[in-house]
């Protein structure tokens, strides 16, 4: 496939994932986390216009100065930029001029890839090939969070399939002892924080083959999970109570029986599909609750090659922190990974959200220990 | 005019003031106070679904029980409600949905209003239309909120005037000492709110003809107002320093000229027209600064058929309470004035917002002293 | 009495409020509205000091500079001043050393009293002793808030009695509809808010000789007051259900009988004693209930020479405002009354913390409608 | 030394402490982190008292069974407890009956002592040892915060020496890459966290042999550090920001000169002493700026046996996580460690607040990243 083909089939894919959308749709802001899906729409062009045509264009015009301001995220170095908590409070640009938007942007990334580039900018492309695919998830996790918090439960796609029966597997995969090298080692793109690559010394350790599922999660409530602290962080049980957290997001009691909201809409709750939208203070406190604990990022690693994985991302007892030898590029780009790395949880392996060809083994999600629009999963360890 | 048509006369004219919005526009709540545009006109069409067609209705059948949760607003006697905080959240009913639902409900309206109908249904009625036209008010209003506040300042119509140019009258009109009535007197439709009609015991007082204006205002600025703590309210200082205010909503100073956001866009500040959207404690602090005062509610409905007024809602230094012998109405529709009579100022006159024949002497309006998003001036009196 | 005397006698009178108290008992500040009984202790004296021995004493050399900032309360024109929420952070000047600050203090003023002053002085002086006796009572609502909410509920004093049992009668006094002279006539000392004298016309109203009772609140309680909205103001209800509100201040249910924390200790509720630390909202809401109201502060004065009063501060339906003619004071004395006439309502009357002579009939007290620690009670007017 | 002698050495070093207070100091709470003075002796003594005296003492007669509710710091298993942010709100119990409690379970203590003892309680007693010597440090580092946040900046004690002056070494100590073992492997007292021993694998790192200076620490500050986004974390530039930090706590610029506040006063900024008072964020944007960064918990235990330490906590890289095979002690004393293992950051060595014997080069100490109150510190590595 041509680099440009590879550009298009990527931003189309973008677009594919809103078209079940009504207009309304891509405006709001629930929550701080969840941005309204015309931002990101407007915020992966603004990343290939101000990164790679703005610098690197030949002759390219500038579509609309003020869209910097609107689209920009949280890189610092290139300006002022709405607030986060901003983003639902825009009615304009309107969702046909980040269409428009898109497309200008698009023939003129078009025009540019059809010719020689160099290895700079060949570098920025698949950053922002990761980066748009990196939105692709949010999009589609932001979306069912829009609707899956709407009073009428609208359906996104009634094919969408999020969950497959899991047979539990009773065995464990075991791992000895010993020295282990952990991080990318290919010669493909990776994000910095997957560098470098280096050694870890792992003591003997045992994980599940499969996931925990709805129904031994609903075990765990049911034993009174929730409301005993011994099971919990002295953080968690205060958000469990500040927030009165009693099932994981998206799951409702109605009139005694439980039902899950999903793409597909509100359906009763499957007992064998994997428990997902747990933050990690339930992960951990349904661990312990098992006499369990998480697997750390490396001992996941390690162990990953003998299970499936990809289906949900998985919490890990490790924080999100720095490699070996870890540094940021210089400027912008540099803000990318680096500045987060305090406060937040690893996430490992992928999600039914994640676009095919974005996992790998060595990838690195992080997010705050109480979040739950993703679609988190536990993966037990001894 | 039949009823009917007087009705769908209303009715439409909400929908009118909807025309030049986009979509998006409809959507979003950028502060607690401003609701969006869809929720007000699913709101005003609640109102006639919930307290007409529902109980006196004949063989009427709800539209969707949902919405009534989506559309109530305070009414608690009707059951529970979205919270106010989050009718920005909520992307659907789409704004096509609400569009059909109005219709349904004219429909059945229609079909209602062209059979006699009861006492009981007419005063419903005439409550309705003046229900739906404090709406079109705060529509407008809440309109400017999110297009004023947008970084592209988007223009909602280029014909819209705002303002007239005022010619200053130095004179001011005296009223002397004695007992006034105050309250509606007539037989047509006031509000609970103006009645009962009363006598109060008035000073000797003088009111200016005219309202204050932006040339007059920034002067006061220009003064200093808003660094002097001598001028303001303990809580109105505090507000200015919490907020960082240093001039009214919707001013920009731009490169050192100042600028004024309408709906016919961002424009130079004119400084004959009348200053608005101020808040009460700008007001008094103006007045202060005057070394004169606020009039206060009554003196304004006693002097106002000497001056001209209508064009912008006048702060008074009244708070809003109940006159004399004021009951509220049983049920729900006795919700609708009384259960507000604390911790707010009264205003009277109406503004350019006010769909016509809805403005009255004696009527009553009432905000927050913080708020700034209505039309609101300053008359000065002594 | 000699000034000296006088002088001497109200400021002695104030640390013999103090007396049963332990050291730490000085210190703390458990909510925004209580301040530190040292802190009280402290800004009377600094009172005298800023404004009469530092502008009119002879030689007057200041105690220590830093008092300025730890004990100036709201004064801005006095300078910068220790944020309110901070008082009772401050370990420091210790409890001694304020009662040594107080005799210094107390010293130079009777040496400047023994001489002939000014009438200028005059003023300030009646204003000083008027200002210590408002501190008076607040620091025995404040100390009882300290302990009273001290899960310990140690006793202030075994000998005060806060109550006397109400013989509840049955008549109204009734006023016929007039004009009416309102606010301070004679030449004593008043406060700036009490003034001018002016006429108000008042309609046929009825009121209660008594004051409610604590039995006659229980029943509302029973009747389910606290979760029937239809009571309530809407802020009301909105402060209830977020503070979950089910009694008056310093009520406790225990094992199902009533208990109230007074100066003596805790003690059961006696059904015939008035009911008192209520807000407005509640006051309004009991009304409701009983279908009356609370009376005008106008009302409340014409009719008060017909009963007793002065046990209980009364909350009036009137918001505080201006009278006509209203001016403040130029300079730091102006601050004491007109910048808070916004968002608070009247109580008029007086109460068992009042100092003797204190009260008046036309004295104006004023809280914001949700404040409890004071001795509030509830007249019922029709 | 007897048992009973090191019990009641530790016990008056307590006391020792609180020497120089006065009464006031040891009432009030500044920040949520700050426990007033009187309430760590008060919750020292109940440590003892409720998991020593009351299960294990013979005819042990409580106290006082209210003192469990307001000395119970965050033990859920033993019962309800004053939250937090309340007790600078309690003037009760007062600090001589805090004294009484103390001496009368010292007594009970001593008496128990005399006897011959169970492992069990041996084992209790050496966590209690430990916990009071916790308490010491906190005590201390309160003590510094409610002086040294005091407008009056009152003297601890004159003699108090915080600091030496640095001797900048300029060479590293260089450790080379492999496999270390990390945690405690002694057979004396040990806190839980420290265990189990393990190995870890470790890059080639080169670490300072002195801690950085107030004077290399002002280089940062001149250069501009606290506006440059590009040295911080997303969440520390926010902290930043948020809170207009632009210098280390205790640090004041006046009229151009800094001072810092310590135990003896305000005193002018030594360039050669250690610089303390910064959060994580400060030590993590300091050595960014360097071209450096902080060490990991484990290069620093590794290394610390080459260079001096243990006069001020120092910041790592490390994330306050468990040890491979780390399990919690069921009950009450299980809550000691585990539950704070989430949002924090390790930090290694001790300070001139630690109690003699307290310190060990595998203790792990821990807080919040944007905390300061403690004397923390910044050793480079690369």
């Amino acid at each position: 496939m041509s680099l440009v083909d590879q550009f298009l089939t990527i931003r189309k894919y973008t677009e594919s994932i809103c078209e079940p959308l009504q207009t309304e749709d891509y405006v709001v802001q629930p929550i701080e986390d969840v941005s309204p899906p015309k931002w990101h729409l407007g915020h992966t062009t603004w990343f290939f216009e101000t990164f790679i045509l703005k610098p690197h264009g030949v002759n390219y015009q500038e579509y609309n100065p003020d869209y910097n301001f609107v689209f920009n995220s949280y890189y610092e170095t290139v300006g002022a930029r709405v607030i986060r908590t901003d983003r639902g409070n825009l009615s304009r640009p309107s969702v046909n001029e980040i269409y428009q938007y898109r497309h200008y942007v698009d023939e003129a990334m078009s025009s540019l890839l059809s010719e020689t580039i160099t290895d700079e900018v060949m570098e920025l492309l698949i950053l922002g090939f990761n980066h748009e695919q990196q939105h692709q998830e949010l999009l589609l996790t932001d979306i069912k969070y829009i609707l899956g918090n709407n009073p009428l439960f609208p359906v996104y796609s009634s094919d969408w399939i999020e969950h497959e029966e899991i047979q539990i597997q009773p065995d464990r995969i075991a791992v000895a002892e010993g020295v282990y090298e952990i991080g990318y080692a290919g010669s493909d793109f990776c994000f910095d924080n997957e560098l470098n690559r280096h050694k870890v010394y792992l003591n003997d350790f045992e994980i599940n083959a499969t996931l925990e599922t709805n129904g031994t999660y609903l075990d765990f409530i049911k034993a009174g999970g929730y409301s005993d602290f011994n099971y919990w962080h002295a953080e968690g049980w205060d958000w469990v109570k500040k927030n009165g957290i009693k099932a994981p997001m998206y799951w409702h009691d109605i009139d005694g029986a439980w039902f899950n909201y999903t793409y597909a809409g509100l359906l009763p709750l499957n007992m064998l599909h994997p428990v997902t939208h747990i933050s990690y203070y339930e992960a951990y406190a349904f661990a312990s609750w098992k006499g369990m604990r998480l697997p750390t990022e490396f001992e996941w690693e390690v162990a990953a090659k003998q299970f499936g994985w990809g289906k949900r991302w998985e919490w890990t007892e490790s924080a999100y922190l720095p490699y070996p030898g870890f540094s940021k590029a210089p400027g912008a780009i540099g803000e990318y990974n680096g500045k987060f790395m305090v406060n937040q949880k690893v996430l490992r392996g992928a999600s039914v959200a994640t676009p095919k060809d974005h996992g790998r083994i060595t990838y690195r999600n992080f997010f705050h220990p109480h979040l739950r629009w993703q679609f988190t999963g536990i993966r037990l360890a001894k």
